[in-house]
């Protein structure tokens, strides 16, 4: 059971955004708390985790130390800084985790993450030792060749759009990065190519990315009614 | 060439908004003008469209069309109820339109369409007699067995998303309905199912559908940027 076992989080704000037209989206703002202190916070206040690191880009490691230094964040054991590709800074995050039998990995750039939906999801992965956040796909799905004509419509009732927290056994997890290669943006998917089974878990519409200045805007508003 | 031939455009706001929260979203204001009314306008103003007409469901009907009235919509010329399903509300908007040879589908609850975007689907649609508005998807998409444990990672490199507006040659999507079964939410798969290839054209993120509360405020958000 994991809850005598040590589970770590790697909280990933090393992406370069750019479709935010110059905006940094991890120190904007939302109803007054920056992105990178709200998820923080969700993760040092989740009963479940037992520390975290946070990846950050070479150039925002000073800035981000020093927001976060005064914060009280106990369970925060290092801030390191990422690599060019999106795996070189999950990489140096499971490398800077202290021991723990299962990791939680969670975009820096979805703030509106809850305490609840990582303690489910780390119940979910109990089984098979893999499962993330995802949520139906609403919209119709059509496949597309090279011509941009329509191949196929897909049938959507199956499908879902994988969103984070993932968590996974450590050892599953360090395995799957040790063997992979090419440009990896899929956690799960390299759990999956070890022959692990990944559960999909009910994640949130609200959870969602920031990734333009649109979602910022709509961040805000969802925190406005979160936060009543 | 279709500048020689008629365009009529339907305007389906028959929806229950089920996810709306009792909001009647058609009615709402975005930047002080009701979604009824933007979209409505954008129709109107557009040189390519000759005519179109709008579904509401029956008791949105007398509010409707009390409130286009005094709009000097010109190319509106019926405001018509819908049916249960959306196949029926498509259907009511065949039906009452004025004879043309193109049909522009779109849904009324995406009303930061663009004059632009629909000449450029309409002009899209002309090899084929049908093109439809998509976005590339972003997510990561997986699909699922029963059991909810990933079955696959999509290739989503050709996976798009379905927007409107949807583009026909009025002949092909008269014969796509007339030989429709079941439930019908893609009016594009009625008309690949008669074998016709249905183009892809680049529609945009910010051609948002509105479904939810959220959706609302995000909506009003992007009408900011749009108008200054």
């Amino acid at each position: 059971m994991y809850k005598s076992q040590k589970v770590g989080a790697i909280i990933v704000a090393a992406g370069r955004g750019e479709r935010m037209g110059g905006i940094d989206k991890i120190f904007t703002p939302l109803g007054g708390t920056s992105v990178l202190e709200r998820v923080a916070a969700v993760f040092n206040d989740s009963p479940y985790i037992d520390h975290f690191v946070i990846v950050l880009t070479q150039d925002n490691l000073a800035r981000g130390k020093h927001l976060l230094a005064d914060k009280n964040l106990t369970k925060l054991v290092k801030i390191v800084p990422g690599g060019v590709r999106r795996q070189d800074s999950v990489e140096a995050g499971l490398n800077a985790l202290p021991l723990c039998q299962w990791v939680v990995i969670h975009d820096g750039a979805r703030p509106l993450v809850t305490s609840k939906l990582i303690a489910e999801v780390l119940e979910a992965a109990q089984e098979s030792g893999a499962a993330i956040a995802a949520v139906p796909v609403v919209d119709t799905i059509k496949s597309a060749g090279e011509d941009n004509y329509v191949k196929s419509t897909l049938d959507r009732s199956h499908l879902w759009a994988v969103q984070t927290p993932q968590v996974f056994r450590f050892d599953i997890i360090k395995e799957g990065y040790a063997k992979a290669s090419g440009d990896v943006t899929d956690d799960a998917a390299l759990v999956e190519a070890l022959g692990i089974r990944v559960k999909l878990y009910m994640g949130a519409y609200d959870n969602i990315k920031l990734t333009t200045p649109a979602d910022l805007a709509l961040a805000e508003v969802l925190c406005q009614r979160k936060e009543g």
